[in-house]
Parts: C-alpha cells; structure tokens; sequence
C-alpha cells in the first residue's frame, strides 16, 4: 500500500505500533520518558547534568540508494551514524526524533522496514524513539535527532595537546571495502563477503567505549565518519595541532588487507563511515583505556605543535608518505 | 556564488558567522551551553528538570515556496513552527539544531538570507542555534529541532476533562487569509494588506503565554496548526472526551471578518498555522488566566464526556452547525 493511500495519520500509527513492539521499556530512557510520540513535543526527566545533541538528514539519491541493501539496513545505518555521534562525545544515547519526507508513492510497508531496522539499532543502545513528522518530499528525506546524557566529561574535537598519543578503535576501511563489494566493483569469494558488507550496512556505533574513554580520562575525540586522515584534520584544525600518523601502524580490517592489495591502506587511511572513534590522550591515560578495552585500540601516531591544522603521514623510519592515483608512495626526496 | 562553489564547510562557515553576530550570548541558554556548532553533537547543562524536543521538516515545492515570500521569512515561519511546538508544551525553548538539504545550484546568499530569518526569531526567543548539517538534495529541505525545558508541569493534548472551558489566545484565519492574499487570490485595499501579511509570513508563537498558562494550572494544550476544529478533535482523540465549539464566540481575526465575507468563520475554524494556543481547563483556572494575560484569551466551547474524538459546532441557540461548500450553515434538523 503506497503512503499516500494509507495516509500521514495512518503511518505514523504503523510506525509507533513498530516503535512499541520492539522497544525495550525497562531501558533508564522509557522510565525518565514522560511524553512520547502523539503530542507537540516529547519530554523527559533530566537523569544527568550536561545534555547532548545531534542532528543529521539523509536524501535519497545523495546520501543512499534502494538499490544496494534493504531498507532496514539503510534505518539502521540512519540510526548508526547518529548514535555514533553521541558516542563521539563520550555521552550516552537517550532519544531519537525521526523525521521523513516521502513521496506518494513510497511503500509503506518499505517505511515500516526502514522504522524496524532504526528501531532495532536504537534498543541496543538504550535509545527510545520519541517523536517525529512525516512530510511529503520528491525523493525520501531521513532526520534523525538524537539526544543524549553525560555526568559532566565530554570528548571534544578541540581538546587535542601536542605529545598526545593518536589512537583508533577497532578495524578501518571494512565499510568502505563492503559498498565497493556491494557494488560490484570488487568481486570476492562468497564466505569473505559477510563481514565487509556488515561493515558497510549494519555499522556498530561505539556507544559503551566513547564512554569508557571519558571515564579512562580522554577528552578528545570524535567518530570516523569521512576517514581517519579527514577527521584527524578536524581535530587538528579545531585544536590548532599538527598529527603525525605512522601508517605502518594504522589497523586495516585483515579482511582489506587481504583482498585489497595496495588499495587497502588507502581505504583505511580515507575509506570512512567505519564509526570507530578517534581519540588523541596522554601515554598514561591510553595505557589505562587499553587496559579497559582490550584489543580494541591501537595507536596511529601523535600531535604535534608544528603544522597546525595538517596531517602528516609516515612510515616506519619516520620518513613522510603520500598517496598517489588510489595507492600510497613514498615521497621522492630530493 | 552557488553553494556548491561555496562547498559544504564554506556554507557553515558562512551559517555560523550569521548566527555568531546575531545571537544575543547574555541569554542564559548561552550561558548554559558547553558546546555549540562544529563539534559531533552539541552540549549543554540542564538549567530545569525536565526537557522537551520536538522536530519538523519542510519541503520546498510541498511546505513552503520561494515564489510568495522571500527567504527571511521562509526561515523566520520555520522556525516559528517549531517554537510554537515547544510553547505548546508549556516550556522554555533553550537550543535549536537546523539542518539544510539543497540543490548544488542553490544561491548561498538565499541560504544566509533563510538562516537570517530563522535566527532573528530563535533570538527573540532565547534560543541558540548550536548545530546542525548541510548535505545535498533535489529541492530544499528544512529540518529544525528545538529542545527546551521547563519545571516540570507541562500542557498535553492527553488532559482534558469533562465539564473543562476551551479557550484560545489571540485571533484565528489571519494567516490562512493572508497565504490568499498573497497568492493573489484575494484582493485587498493596500492599508489591509499588511497585518495579513505578516500574519502569514512572520507568524509569532505564544512562548511567553505558553508558560504563563502552565503556571496558572492549565495541564492541556497544544498549538494551532491545522486550525482550531481539526486541532481540538485531536486533543479530544488523545483525551478521550468531545467537545462543542459554539462558533459565534470564535475570535476571527478583524481584518478577516472585514474582507471575507462569510467565508471569514470558515477561515477561522480550519485555516490553520495562526500558531495561537488552544488549551482546556476548568472555570477557576480560565478566570486566572485571563487576568494574566488581558485580552488575549476567548473561550470558544466546552469539553464534553459524550461524543468522544468528535467536535460538535454549534450556534449561539446550541444548534449545530456544519460546513458545507466553502461556508457555514445549519443543520436541516427533521
């Protein structure tokens, strides 16, 4: 039944049916809800002092395709980058207001998958659906607003200081590797395709572990979102600081390493949309947040008080590298 | 210059420097904020204990057109729209976070001039503009999410109660009136124009009065968007209970009574986004009010326990009446 025949009333009914089936109401966040989706506004109670939020749309066309996953895959993914910028700032994810922009003649029933593939992501993080609108629009507009809660700490972009260590979680360059797969320009055997095409379509935001960075003592940091050369530029430009990325060090997904050649490093260094976090703190504190998160940091490099606002990439020797035509070279010295 | 001259950044840029000079930083949702634009998500502390949030998206060529308002106004009526969602909660507007779908073609300076509109108006409302993003789109979408608080007490569609007065503030049709006259379809002296006008376009949400109902007792309430009758059977469906709106006591805006003849009434009961609040409560809590607010609020009916989800019209006899092609007329009782 398309949207236009079931009618705005009669989605957003369908979509809080969806909404209220699979939240998990024992969550802190449905116990300080006080008014959820159906009046002007959504309300809660303040459950900590510093609150967060952010805001992100995503255009059909632009921003994703029906063509590539399915659409809960593509609500999920809607809700991931979200609630992977609330996890950016060491705070933890409370309530999402979910907008959309339809056209007559969407599906709803693809509406409804779209909702169920958000709704799922956002009850493991402990985050209640609230509130939203639905318009019409000539191709699918996504909003997600998320709001979140903090004690007090933070990690920011601004916060970087000269002889920080530079340190990543988890893998890079797997969603990258997984839209190029998905896309067909990269063809591999069938058992090595899952990981990379979860990577891209089922992200997991690093809910828990930006909050354990604030709670280990880093202040700086924010999610890979455009890459992690790109991003470290923006914690360098907003913290007035140099980094310098040793790219030897950098971890490439094994599952890149492996079948990307040469290109690997390059979908490492500037793939993005991998939502790990990127984090710069002092020798001590990223001891003690390796300590409380095992096997999931590695550190890439340092801040320096050249350079302002640059990137530095080099190898083992200390020498500076470059990336050339879609593969990294050393520098030709003179 | 083009906004994809300008590039994404460069309109932020552009966006943050408008809304810098603009903002008046001594209002205490300034005073209260950790983290504005440019981070992964913006952070403020809590000044009162409850929050509330609430989002819309506007579509060009759907909810809005640049044809018959230039864009201050676009950006002043979306934001008002907004706002006027967090007055009809009863709270406190604090932050707000825009984000901006456009072509590549688009013109930066309409875009600074649409975010002009927006500001003056979250200004004028202690609301900081703190986030937001830009990305692509065919035609220009407009997200706003507002978050506010409040003490605690807050006006909800869900309320109402048998025996309560329905009320409302200020006038209704002038800006239904308005959207005629300046689509031309309605012709009016020069002098007259101008109070239509900018009811339409530079529409003033109740902030203060929202607040000053929730402090005089008043516990249901929303905002006008739809018009009055659609509006009330919504609080009566969240309320479970009817209602009976006797027609001759509606404020119809002067200048409306003036120039659209019997269509006027018309105009009132369902021409939609005058933003003035629609609220119900007992006798005592009416007088109270009144006396807080002079002049400004009329009571238009009653709330009834038969009939729920129904609103009944009736004339000043008690006779209802129906709409029928455009006018108002009397049942043909048998």
């Amino acid at each position: 039944m398309k949207v236009s025949q079931v009618g705005e009333f009669g989605l957003i009914d369908l979509l809080q049916k969806e909404a209220e089936a699979a939240q998990d109401k024992a969550q802190p966040a449905w116990k300080n809800l006080i008014i959820g989706i159906g009046d002007d506004a959504a309300a809660w109670r303040c459950a900590r002092p510093v609150q967060v939020a952010t805001v992100d749309t995503l255009v059909e066309g632009i921003d994703f395709t029906r063509q590539i996953i399915p659409w809960e895959d593509i609500g999920w993914r809607s809700m991931a980058a979200n609630l992977s910028d609330i996890a950016a700032m060491g705070s933890a994810p409370r309530y999402a207001l979910v907008s959309l922009g339809l056209p007559d003649d969407t599906d709803a029933e693809d509406i409804v998958r779209l909702y169920r593939g958000m709704t799922e992501l956002a009850r493991q993080h402990g985050t209640a659906i609230v509130g939203g609108d639905i318009s019409g629009a000539p191709v699918i507009v996504i909003t997600i607003t998320i709001m979140g809660d903090s004690a007090g700490d933070l990690l920011t972009r601004s916060a970087a200081k000269p002889g920080d260590k530079v340190a990543v979680t988890g893998y890079l360059g797997a969603a990258a590797a997984g839209l190029e797969v998905l896309l067909g320009k990269k063809t591999l055997p069938a058992n090595e395709v899952a990981p990379l095409r979860q990577a891209f379509a089922r992200p997991v935001p690093r809910v828990v572990e930006g909050q354990a960075l604030v709670a280990s003592g880093v202040r700086c940091g924010m999610d890979i979102s455009d890459g992690l050369v790109a991003d470290l530029g923006h914690i360098c430009e907003m913290s007035r600081v140099g980094a310098r990325v040793e790219v030897d060090r950098v971890p490439v997904h094994p599952a890149v390493r492996a079948w990307f050649g040469e290109r690997a490093l390059s979908l490492a260094l500037s793939g993005g949309e991998d939502f790990e976090l990127l984090f710069t703190a002092g020798a001590d504190t990223i001891k003690e947040v390796k300590n409380k998160l095992p096997g999931l940091v590695t550190v890439v490099g340092e801040i320096t008080a050249d350079n302002p606002g640059r990137v530095i990439l080099v190898d083992a020797a200390g020498k500076p590298v470059t990336l050339q035509r879609g593969g990294w070279e050393h520098f030709a010295r003179k």
